[in-house]
């Protein structure tokens, strides 16, 4: 996928959702435990009952190597899914990767060719050798860990590196790796404020936010900081999406909660388009 | 397993050489590829050759990822024949994972659980929330990114962090995290006159070295720079043993490099107790 057609579902869309399948058999539905693959069978159905309102889906690939085999058998029937039944949809598989030049390629490789994300989260601690064979893959985004929404993003991405906060100093360096348009920043919700200062290094690239809800951001700020002309933003929500009901009903409460998810970022649209107008 | 054991081994054997099971289809013997798991009948050819030549084992989890289920079930098999029939050999899911608390704890759970490795490789971009989930099991090892051995590392490890390099800034850090006695740390051969710098840091932990051999770095100054009085090294060799021939003797000529390296290593011990004992 392109940046062009992302933008162009985030547009008929009205909605710049990611819903994070962090698929927990601890808090599906109980009658869901007797499907033959309980974790596809949930997320079957929350994909089935919330696409219309979210442009993304970013299943963690923790939540799936927990189930070992069973796990990964569940993952890859749910990117083939998205795949098939709502090609239009952008993937992210959550795997926070990172190793040297030629083990990148590998993990380049599961997750671009074998599974056919969309995009894969990378962590930047390794450094140019490490995200670059990533970059290779066209119409495919990497997604550059920078500011995360944890309480431990405090002990280094916040300290002073070389005269500039750590992720300030991997947005900078970022730009340099080659075909950086191919990349995407994480940036948490948690820390808005930030996000102004993150627009000053990458003032186009879009910024994947979680956060939002569960870890108690605002989606307001958020636009109000980090949104761009090409609204420059993909909101992540997880549990309180995922989880909204255990009940038979979980999969119209999911909607539910996406729906005014979208309804908000709509709002938020309109917001950014009348300002543009004025 | 503990450090007592993992002593005991290095003492008996002579020697603390890891085999990084690096396994790839386009680097192995071609008569193997006709087996119904090529990958596995590789492994287990190289385990069963050099075991007793090393003492530990690190399949690199990016070369099983690649090849998507069939990878994961290469691994599994892999991890369960060197628990069952080579019980006191150290393995190593070299994985550098790193994410939030609630997930960090699903990725410990993966390999610490469900596929029983000893320890663990993690990145520490995400901070002590990332990492502390993983040293909640005992008898295990969290074995911490701190200098990598590839070109990035320059990228943000070597730079300046709030007044020391961000390796060692790692380091500390890391030192304050609950159970830190269950941590080791990933420093990298190719830049041994940094391991002085470490042992300032960490006079005791135990060292997870790459970077000998194929990536150019020298045993001689890796145990000169970082062996303590309890060793403290673990130094890992890939390629170059997998991959020392490719005919029908590769478990063989495997076993020869295992072996070298393994007299090296001897001779490295020699001289640590003679030093002890003068």
């Amino acid at each position: 996928m392109n940046t062009s057609q992302l933008l162009e579902q985030i547009e008929r869309k009205k909605s710049f959702l990611c819903i994070g399948l962090d698929t927990d058999l601890d808090k599906i539905p109980p009658h869901l435990l007797e499907e033959p693959d309980p974790i596809f069978a949930f997320n079957k159905a929350i994909i089935d009952a919330t696409h219309h309102a979210c442009v993304a889906y970013k299943p963690n690939t923790a939540f799936y190597e927990a189930y070992g085999m069973k796990g990964w058998a569940a993952l890859s029937k749910t990117i083939e899914y998205l795949n098939t039944s709502y090609p239009e949809i952008f993937t992210i598989a959550d795997a926070k990767r990172g190793d040297i030049g030629n083990t990148a390629t590998r993990y380049a490789q599961a997750f671009f060719k074998d599974l056919s994300f969309d995009a894969v989260t990378v962590a930047p601690y390794m450094g140019r050798d490490s995200v670059e064979p990533f970059l290779r893959f066209e119409d495919r985004f990497t997604i550059l860990l920078a500011l995360t929404s944890n309480p431990g993003a405090f002990d280094f991405q916040t300290r002073m590196s070389d005269g500039q906060e750590l992720y300030k100093r991997v947005l900078e360096t970022a730009l340099t790796y080659e075909h950086s348009d191919r990349l995407m920043f994480v940036i948490g919700a948690t820390k808005a404020e930030y996000l102004k200062e993150v627009r000053k290094i990458v003032p186009d690239h879009f910024l994947l936010v979680p956060g939002v809800g569960a870890q108690g951001g605002s989606l307001e700020e958020v636009c109000r900081f980090g949104m761009t002309d090409r609204v420059g933003l993909l909101v992540n929500s997880s549990r309180k999406i995922l989880y909204a009901s255990q009940g038979a009903d979980f999969a119209r409460a999911a909607a539910m909660e996406a729906e005014t998810l979208q309804k908000a970022m709509e709002e938020e649209l309109r917001k950014r388009r009348s300002s543009q107008a004025s």
